[in-house]
């Protein structure tokens, strides 16, 4: 579906709007480092700009309607100034990776101004490792989960040399803006199209958009198949505090091959694997806190996407919540992830396929497009203690102006009283994570990451020390001492 | 008058925090230069601890009374954390004063979070020209406009070697968080503070705080001594436009002896020279929008202190709000500064001496203290179109750690439907302007700089080329031709 001058926003896109408050951003995003020399400035503008017009949506901003007709509009900025949304900075000395991450937590701490396109590029410099880093910061609302294509997804190359993307036949010119009578009359424009495009619920959605917005939030719980009676709210711990709006961000570096290595010696998924180090990370952080486990279960809710009746560019993709468990009660590594598997295979099998096949299939390196999804979803609930977002990445190498892209992290959001949220991608052989964490509620955030990598290499340990060969001969490769044995296309997930 | 745990904001401090929107900060700032090399981060901290007891405000946030029982109070905070409030950055490759700019308008763009002490310090590495920039960012109700001390206060010394500064016997240790009663008791203090003191008029403040507010604004009025019948609204202009919370600043650096041979040559103060440059600049950028100047004056809003009836460390010193003349519609430079010379003189000599007296005596160096005292004022009316605030700064040098500061710029802040602010700060024989601008109505704030510096060009080439000697030989060897001759000891302003 085409991004148009006129559009109007989604019920559920503007839901996103609608949740968002002073403390609880609902923007997103990924850094993303590179190989040097540093791109010129003007040269990163000029890059962006040469493909700008393939995301319409990144030269819109909100319009309200007047007197309430509806949600609000997408329309052309006529004052667009790329040099407001690119931004240039720098690391100070020595310009560690910890420098880095304090600045990502800043720059995440600020809410994007409603009166402009809902995003930020950064480009970082003074990098002590040299080359330089890319942050994206993107609203929620601005990426269009249909399509799937996000500024990142058009600035990244799989080829060392940019490919050349044809302009258009004239430059730029933004739509005049919009009068009183536009705005109202958009939302008869946006009726039509729906109707066109056979969703007739969306009619509904126009004329009650708070029951319609109730029902799509039920069909998507409805979807995520939530086996366990879980409906009572989560368990009460330092996780769920009011939060305020600054954050704290920082990464653990890991191989996709130590995850594939544990769930080969051990059985379960990638995802399985995750949820156990999660698990175990929450286990000695809370334990840190003087925290008791003993007999307590959390929950992360993992987005995962289903393919629904439609196909892709209609409304085909539905994303819906999996509660999955966090046994923080068990100290046995292999135990915990066993446990983990047991309440993961009471989901259904054939659901859970086709919403990991939808995920890998996402064209391109959309992070902020899948992470998106992540909001699709009711985040005024209880139920759960954070977010877990898991999220495949191309198991090949990315270019930007002929530079590699070396390491990827993506950052997630935190709901309103949720402190941490833990987001995952993988790339290139890497399986990176990226946690976003209050800043003042989890002060100690740093020590939440030295629990991922203390449970991750207790179990590759333990799946190392175990003779058994293998499952699968095909997948034997798939483990490695350090992590660098970078594996090329795209690699299953178990 | 102490900074203390459960102070009550004054009316005129808390109408700062009701007037403050999205797009209307009320905060100010100062940009300080300093040599090499720089600090390492953990003196600066260190540094700033060991002053800290000082200023106890800067360790205080705002807590608000139940049931709307009075103005919010000031309270220790507990989870004060230094190193959220002092942020360390840098500018990218090459690191020129553009660069800083860039940053220092990006920086004010962003509301001060209320839930935390309303501060920031950044400190600003990779600097092309060497050394470091210091960036200060303060609300206007954190800073005491009647003890007048800040942070830039005491963390300056007047010699390299940092003067011993006498540690409190124990360490800083919060008051418990105040409870629902302890709030509103709070009041009652204050209440009995204020009578203590004297002062009347603050029972009647927190009975009815919209009519004192309206009191106190109409008493600053009074003594503004607005003398031109100047009551209905100032001219409509591009200057006063609806404006967003992003801003540009850019600066000019000029030298105070330049102004003192102007108005050698021609007569006036160096305010009045200073008005006839920014009308000179006015003019030149309205022309370059095409938009006409005959028959127009414009006017600034030039805050004053005026001395009280009582005396300093009570609520000696008011603010008036004078509004100047900008008469943009005369070209000759001479004629211009001669119009603004009668029209200031027709302001009552008295008062103004005594104002400048006020500003000239504030302790040490306070940018921040002698800014935010133009906020005592009420912005909500249109009789203005722009502040100009004249800071005269200390004329010797001042040091950080040992490091010489060899500039300083001012950073005001733009009421809403002002898109232009001219701040103007001396130290050391320097007079340099400092210009926010909001960053869509002013993109073209660079030109305004340059008209600055046209317009200054003008009239010294005019004084220079005067024959006549100048009118006192005390004054003779004020005039520079480069600006560099630095002017040591607190020189007198017209």
């Amino acid at each position: 579906m085409a991004q148009q001058h006129l559009d109007r926003l989604t019920a559920i896109d503007a839901s996103f709007l609608a949740q968002e408050g002073p403390a609880s951003h609902m923007h997103i995003g990924g850094v993303v480092l590179c190989e040097g020399p540093a791109p010129r400035f003007e040269e990163i503008l000029d890059h962006i700009r040469s493909r700008l017009h393939l995301v319409p949506r990144y030269r819109q901003r909100l319009a309200e309607p007047p007197l309430e007709a509806g949600r609000p509009l997408w329309v052309d900025d006529p004052t667009f100034n790329l040099e407001y949304h690119v931004r240039q900075t720098a690391l100070p000395a020595p310009g560690t990776e910890d420098q880095l991450w304090r600045l990502v937590g800043r720059l995440m701490s600020q809410q994007l101004d409603r009166s402009k396109p809902l995003w930020e590029m950064w480009i970082v410099e003074g990098l002590e490792r040299g080359g330089f880093a890319l942050l994206s910061k993107t609203h929620h609302s601005l990426i269009d989960g249909i399509s799937g294509v996000d500024l990142a997804t058009v600035m990244f190359d799989v080829t060392p040399v940019p490919a050349e993307v044809p302009h258009p036949d004239e430059p730029w010119r933004p739509h005049r803006e919009p009068t009183p009578v536009d705005l109202v009359a958009g939302g008869a424009i946006g009726l039509a199209k729906a109707a066109a495009a056979g969703v007739a619920g969306v009619l509904g959605a126009i004329a009650r958009p708070q029951s319609a917005l109730r029902a799509a939030t039920e069909a998507a719980e409805g979807v995520g198949e939530v086996v366990w009676a879980g409906l009572n709210p989560a368990p009460a711990t330092p996780l769920n505090v009011e939060i305020g709006p600054h954050r704290r961000y920082t990464v653990v570096r890991n191989s996709l091959a130590d995850f594939k290595l544990i769930k080969n010696a051990f059985g379960g998924t990638v995802n399985d694997v995750v949820l156990t180090v999660v698990s175990g990370a929450l286990r000695a952080w809370l334990h840190g806190r003087g925290v008791r486990t003993e007999g307590v279960e959390l929950r992360a809710l993992v987005p995962v996407s289903t393919r629904g009746n439609h196909e892709a560019n209609t409304l085909g993709n539905r994303i819906a919540a999996m509660r999955a468990p966090l046994p923080v009660y068990i100290d046995d590594p292999v135990a915990r992830l066993r446990a983990v598997k047991l309440a993961m295979d009471g989901l259904k099998e054939s659901k859970q396929a086709v919403g990991a096949e939808v995920l890998t299939g996402v064209q391109g390196f959309a992070p902020p497009t899948i992470l998106a999804q992540a909001s699709r979803l009711n985040f005024s609930t209880r139920l759960f203690n954070l977010i877990v977002t898991n999220v495949p990445g191309p198991q090949l190498p990315l270019y930007v102006r002929g530079r590699e892209m070396t390491d990827v992290f993506p950052v997630a959001f935190l709901p309103k009283n949720h402190a941490l949220a833990v987001a995952i991608m993988s790339y290139n052989g890497q399986m990176n994570f990226g946690l976003l964490g209050d800043y003042d509620a989890l002060s100690d955030l740093e020590d939440f990451a030295e629990g991922i990598r203390t449970s991750l290499a207790e179990l590759v340990a333990l799946a190392r020390s175990r003779t058994s060969p293998p499952r699968a001969a095909g997948e034997a490769n798939g483990a490695s001492a350090n992590g660098a044995s970078a594996r090329r296309g795209a690699g299953a997930r178990g």
